[in-house]
């Protein structure tokens, strides 16, 4: 039983590489999110297999690298990575992909990102709880604002939306494609006691949103926001 | 005085060796669940030697690897295991075992688990003191429920009942037994002002459950819920 | 300038020998304490150069290994403890004792302790300034406290006595014994916005010690004993 | 377009070469501070490219070893220093300095410093926007005030002024000297909803101050000081 599915397998990667060769920027990809994300996990920002990562290794056909499902984010490594197509079958690796593939693939289409980190702390699960009927959270007058791209100053106003958590990731995904449609200039938003999304345009980019934006919602947390206002 | 005792062990073992072989699942198993709690320990959840941790190592007969009573877990090895048979008689291994040890195989028995993780942290203390008169709390709305096993929506409630605490084991079990009985939903418990009782099939899983559960007392504490209500 | 120290401190080295040999537990003891003291500063309990170590190298005559005044616990290495005598005088290693030896001696001398360790958390410095006026706090009901030594059970009430805080080490190490005197039974004293003072026959259990204490008192702030009552 | 740059710096290296040697602490300073902002980094002090830290390496002429912007601290490297001189111009190595060099020069100099630390924690982002409107936070009767050089006993006041921010580095390193004149014996200071300023006659001094002010802080929050009074 278990050989067949293996070489059915090997065929689908022999007609594939006919058709292409396999994508050198894959692995090194995989290898760096897989230290962002083991990192994330060590503060606590990805556990219980939560969390799931990803970065483009390439536009045109769209190709990203992607955690599988389910995996412990501790011990999170190169080849747990899948690729995936602009419609969420994997073309190398093994393994499901996340169920919120879809979700990473509106942010790439919609922001234009070439990463993007979906994080799960604690300050993020009580804020989208506490605040989920404003719809979001404003960060306002922080320097750590700054990092975010394309902010030049700390008397900026970071509107960071909070969307109803949802099973159904179609339908999810195409509230994420209005949300980013609507809000072009936002860095991340929340899904309610769920998590950040965030992104970049370079990986590195999206891993100091995350930092930047996970410090911002604990400087909430403990200025006494966790409370439903 | 020393010698003995030593000499007897070597007949029981010698005997037993008789009887059936090692289990080759014994040391693998061991070295997993040291890995484990020393990742526990780190993040503060065994600290000054609490905490003990079991895996079943066969079911016919019944064996448990569990920790020795009495670790520094920050420095828990694979040798400081202990195998027990169903009666929680050492049948391998140098030590006490733990005194809670009726509990893990309670709970072997009674949710059918592979493995049984008892963490201590501060949020278990705060909380199972704080919700004690209502017997337990309630988990609701987190998609980080999704992560327990079974559980296929954040539209989940989880009930996590709250024992009192005693010292007299076969007590304590008995009650383990009928919370099981009475609630074959659950994933975990708490002991008032002791900590929590979790486990899965595999060891990974029991794991995962730890990092959920604690990660969910850890938001409802951060959300206000550490003062009684 | 720098010479003639050196070659009197040769001097005395070489006196010493004679009388007798160096005593072959201090450095082992040292490394342990060394281990012990990176750990607790990677917590955060020995900040800022705070905190101190000491356990008995020799009971007859009196010896103890202790660190030096002023170092960063980060980099706590075996060469940076110095032996003391019973007066504290320091008769092996380089560097000034503790500001606070004596009362390491007054611990050693009226608990009959092994080792005494004095860490400097957030919350015993938030707790001792909260519950001053009580002179103490009481740990009662948890299940941690029967890893303090001669404790059985959950129901015992632990008294931790809160000492106003002083510059003037000989009236505060008499403060110390006194304490000691009247509450025999007690694992652990704190200093008014200093810190912890906890000790244990043996290094292991000092170290056990602090690890329960630190932790209860962390419950007892996330609990909302931080405010003054 | 890459080659003549290149070119241009390296005759710019030859000719300073002319005038005098490479400093030969440059290096050493560089990877020590690297180490320390690493730990920074590890304890949540400089997340999302914050923080930046520096020490004189020469006094006559002025010279400072200074992080580049934008760096992810996490993965500081002794080759990521820019030797600055008294006007900020780099002397040596590649990158654009920190915007807030101009702060550390004047650190340097009002406060004769021989490296300035800028972390950018939590506490100090909370504290730093509840009293802005005080202009300062007093921290008193705390033995970790003794850590501070030059303090003696507990019962210190020591005052922490925070400035208000600003992106005009030119205006706000005037208001850093202003402040450093009219309070001589402080240690350290805020920029509101931004970070903590300190420093020392030393690297390992300075770095004791951040551990202490943080230390403190941290205290603060968790006394219920994070609320504006």
């Amino acid at each position: 039983m278990k050989k067949k599915p293996q070489r059915k397998r090997a065929r689908v990667e022999r007609s594939s590489q006919k058709r292409r060769p396999k994508n050198p920027h894959f692995e090194p990809i995989s290898t760096e999110l897989a230290t962002i994300g083991k990192g994330f996990q060590a503060r606590g920002w990805a556990l219980g297999t939560s969390g799931n990562f990803s970065a483009v290794v390439s536009r045109e056909p769209l190709r990203l690298a992607i955690t599988a499902t389910g995996l412990d984010k501790a011990e999170l490594a190169t080849e747990q990575f899948l690729e995936i197509d602009e419609e969420a079958n994997v073309v190398r690796g093994n393994g499901k992909p996340s169920a919120e593939t879809l979700l990473h693939l509106a942010i790439v289409r919609g922001a234009g990102a070439g990463a993007v980190l979906h994080t799960h702390s604690v300050s993020s699960t009580v804020l989208s709880g506490a605040h989920a009927r404003q719809g979001g959270i404003a960060l306002e007058g922080y320097e750590m604002l700054k990092g975010l791209e394309g902010v030049r100053t700390h008397e900026h106003r970071e509107w960071l939306p909070i969307l109803e958590n949802s099973q159904d990731m179609v339908e999810l995904s195409r509230r994420v494609s209005s949300t980013l449609q609507e809000s072009p200039g936002i860095h991340g938003f929340l899904l309610r006691e769920h998590g950040l999304y965030t992104w970049g345009v370079t990986l590195a980019e999206a891993k100091r949103h995350v930092e930047i934006l996970e410090f911002l919602m604990e400087v909430l947390v403990r200025s006494g926001a966790a409370q439903s206002s």
